[in-house]
């Protein structure tokens, strides 16, 4: 299938490039390099050492024998998307290509409004270049769990049915997103639903937690083929922040009480969910979601379980430290998303295991003299 | 109290100025002009003639011996709303400053790409100046009905109570919006509850239903303080545009079946609705969502209202014309919008009536010879 990956140079992106690459799929990857850019505005670099774009994509030539063509550009230039569309002629489009970062919208105005206008005109000219160039291409979109917010009620996969008054309909999930980016994403996902249903496009919107973990199949052959992996406040997530902070003799930062719950999954779990995606693709004019995570757990709980592993496997004492919360969230809350429709398709979760933990701190040991501890602490407020 | 008006040189904003002016309010308008423009892009005008915004509030000085101060420039610029806001310290804005057409959204790409750039990041810039320069600032954002669409049960006001799998909470209503413009209007809802939430800012969002008539106390004082009316297939709305068929003798066109039903009011009660919300605001950290409308009729209906209006006092005997439904919609459905929460603020609502269709058939008669037939039909479609 010849699959498009935007974003395709960042930490989701890249590593599902290679994983469908090596599984026989034509891939190319647009990616406006901006990861890479924001990371020295914030003074901050991945843990791991990274290859440009270029040569990552040169070794996986001499490494598989495999080519992944490369389109360099915005996705808010239209030109550009439809030069891409045009060649390429993607069946399947993983759109991965956006601000990811809930504290990098929080910074200011201006990143609020840059969040928002990149990933919404993105995404709509994605729609648009589906729509008049490959109308029978497949949009498979990177949203998150956190549109949903946290309801008091169980949270569904995209949609729920709803009794009111003596009749009834299943409507959209309401959604409560937590930031900026957040509702970005609300955003992209009530455009697609309506090209959707306007212009016949199918789509598969998935709902992603939070992912740990860094290493696949593909990324550890090669230090070129390396991920990158986020450790600051502003794009390092938890879970993969504990590990390097454990590894570094930094506390481990929790927000507030870190009673906060949310969804989370192992990144090869989110290689297995594209192509479980991409193989099994939405209807013409169906709009379909996914809540595409394999656990739940609570920031105290991951934090205690690295700051376990880090005792135990490495005799590293770490301290947990409960920071004031930069951010407007409930601490205590009910949490409970369904997540079948991946594992219907096929999924094969990789569930939170010590030694993913042990790999995560091991590999933060190896690169420590690359973390710049200024960054760690949570910089955008939310108030 | 000092209220600033964003779009107090449009349909709605030019009225609601006059009436809180009158009222002894102390009024600034906001407007870049570019609805104007707009006429000139779609080769229209509107029916009646209307003085530049200079002349119209030298007028209003004149008559009134109210000052209303203008600030002409764009929301999508912070240095000039940053401007606005640190001069006037407005204890209130009403927002109108949107593009506020769904078939200008739905004509190509680029504009849809510039209703949600503009919309979204207008609003966005407001929310930042009352955060950083007015916190106290009551903001009264127009919304839209269509923001909710046509679900198959009771749409209520903003929020729903839902059971589900035995727990409960109250969540946003779901929103199932009918084009680019209204997405745009459902970005901007969530977007400004997130601001509501993490800043404490106070907001009423009115969803507006179709605004139909003219004519106030205050813009049928003499010519030069007339308000616009538009008659055209981008901007031109049901009724308003149906009277000025009827009167000019064109047919009323409804596009396909008219069993579209909608949410209507009279003009003269958005200004009213208007001061409600301002006289009596939200809290400090509320989102209120008001459905401001008193009257629901479906397409067909309206169109024979005027039709039978037109041959019984103008002897004019009016041809409907079902055309083929530019728009992706439900042409027969379930409708039944709740609201309640302006009449309990004090609304006292003008129903339609016939002597208003015959006061908008007359006033088409009067400026027929301004009216472009060539740019009723509908230009825009949805597919």
């Amino acid at each position: 299938m010849r699959i498009l990956i935007a974003g395709g140079d960042g930490f989701c992106g890249w590593p599902t490039a290679l994983h469908l690459s090596k599984r026989g799929h034509e891939v190319a990857i647009v990616d406006s390099l901006i990861r890479r850019q924001w990371d020295e505005e914030l003074g901050t670099q991945s843990l791991t050492p990274i290859a440009s774009l270029e040569d990552r994509v040169a070794l996986w030539r001499e490494t598989s024998g495999k080519e992944v063509p490369i389109y360099i550009g915005d996705l808010q230039e239209y030109p550009f998307v439809e030069r891409v569309f045009r060649e390429f002629q993607p069946e399947a489009v993983v759109h991965f290509a956006e601000q990811r970062s809930a504290p990098y919208s929080m910074i200011d105005r201006e990143h609020a409004v840059f969040t928002q206008v990149n990933n919404v005109v993105g995404n709509l000219n994605v729609l648009y270049a589906i729509k008049d160039i490959t109308p029978d291409c497949h949009l498979i979109k990177l949203g998150t769990m956190g549109e949903y917010g946290t309801p008091n009620i169980d949270i569904e996969e995209g949609y729920i049915r709803i009794q009111h008054k003596g009749r009834e309909d299943v409507l959209p999930y309401p959604k409560q997103p937590f930031s900026f980016y957040h509702l970005s994403k609300v955003h992209d996902s009530h455009n697609i639903m309506f090209a959707c249903k306007s212009w016949g496009i199918r789509a598969t919107d998935l709902n992603q937690g939070v992912v740990y973990g860094l290493w696949t199949d593909e990324t550890r052959l090669s230090e070129g083929l390396y991920n990158r992996i986020d450790y600051d406040g502003v794009f390092g997530t938890a879970l993969n922040r504990f590990c390097i902070q454990a590894a570094t003799g930094h506390p481990l930062t929790v927000y507030g009480k870190g009673g906060q719950t949310r969804a989370f999954l192992d990144i090869r779990d989110t290689l297995q969910c594209i192509e479980l995606a991409a193989l099994q693709p939405a209807e013409r004019g169906e709009f379909r979601v996914f809540n595409q995570f394999t656990e739940q757990f609570s920031i105290q709980e991951l934090a205690e379980r690295v700051q376990r592993v880090a005792a135990e496997r490495f005799d590293i004492q770490a301290e947990i430290t409960h920071l004031d919360n930069p951010r407007v969230e409930k601490e205590e809350h009910y949490y409970h998303a369904v997540h079948t429709k991946l594992l219907d398709l096929g999924l094969q979760p990789h569930l939170l295991s010590d030694e993913l933990i042990v790999e995560l701190i091991d590999t933060a040991m190896r690169y420590r003299e690359r973390v710049n501890f200024d960054v760690i602490a949570p910089s955008a407020n939310w108030r």
